[in-house]
């Protein structure tokens, strides 16, 4: 059992959103966090830097915006569902450009961008699976 | 002239959007993480912090919210329209939530949340701006 | 494996630092971020919040030097041997005394602290032996 | 006065840190986390990237360490001196290396390096005169 899901266990209150799409969209958007940090990283240490300016710039607003989210999702307390929902939103269109471009750099090879867009994908659902879920 | 608009002065590729709006946006946003965090803060240190937690929560939410929003529009390279403006309305949300709490405790007499809900409303209102400017 | 290590493994050029340390500290680094956000939600949530705030502000600090180092740490391009080990040291620093905190309400029965003062202690036992690594 | 100082003058307790320098920390953390990370992006810009490598990952970790660290001297509440001035420390590390860095290529001409290069030599100004009045 993941950490995140131990916190959902022994948080205090009730809470509506089901615990299982909380934990998986927590623990995904961690792993996005910081494989979108490394893949960045990965990316300008490339021979041909120059080619990876765009999948660079994604992976910055990528982990940025997944790290937020994180955060509004490991919160319950006082929960505002339209402040949720929209971040969650905005974070998964993040994951799915940044999931776009890494794919494109995967097939030609490259592995880091390979396993970053599978990355972005399981982050791009554990978030569209959540905010359907409050709705 | 603040540093936000000296940098777009001096970014070496011309951009699409315009740079005061830009850095208006910047500025209230960098404003909105120190202030929304203050307010956390002191609202953890009033007498009747039992009152204060709905505040502490959308404070929290909202600060890290600007904070990944000011990182998005701080880069002009390789931009994704989709991604930034999905975010700048997720942090008009943010904004407008925690201003609305903010306001409220402010007009009963809070200082902290007095100036905060001035901020977030700048915010909220810089960010709506520069998404309607990237239609 | 986790996905630390598979971006290690992927990343195009050598680095001096041993991979496991570098993806130990990632994961813990990370866990630590989302379980120290939680706590302090779940603080808040308590009913006697008054006598959590001591906790909730050292979750928050403990959250955000985590952040920060997770992010760093994820680098190993043109990598800054001084920046990352002071990052590190005052990260173990920030979980230190978050852990104390928090191991103090897990005693007291308040299992969301249990966990958290956990995190805590792997996080700061992984930022160590990494700084000692980089000696 | 900025909004820093304006938090720190409605704070509902009183701190034993002079206000002036913790709003003069605040103000100079702040500016640092969005010339930075505009800095990174502005060298991503450039037409010889590839030079830039160095200066980009510098960017990044400063922009990081002084947005944890702005967050850190936001808080007043139950304040913990040892976390507080270890992460100063490193705050004032990572814009020492970063402001040298930027110094270089300001000095041959990059007027984003420049306009950076100044904003961390304050930041780390601002830094070591609060960790100093914590002793």
């Amino acid at each position: 059992m993941s950490n995140a899901k131990q916190m959902l266990d022994t948080y205090p209150r009730t809470f509506n959103v089901d615990a299982t799409l909380l934990a998986e969209a927590a623990d995904a958007l961690m792993e996005c966090v910081q494989t979108c940090t490394a893949c960045a990283d990965a990316c300008m240490a490339e021979k041909d830097v120059a080619s990876m300016v765009r999948c660079i710039r994604l992976n910055l607003d990528c982990a940025d915006i997944c790290d937020a989210t994180l955060r509004v999702v490991s919160r319950q307390t006082e929960y505002d569902a339209n402040v949720t929902r929209a971040q969650l939103e905005a974070c998964a269109q993040a994951c799915r450009s940044c999931g776009d471009e890494c794919a494109t750099h995967g097939e030609a090879g490259m592995d880091h961008c390979r396993v970053c867009a599978e990355a972005c994908r399981r982050c791009e659902q554990a978030c569209r699976r959540l905010a359907d879920a409050m709705r």
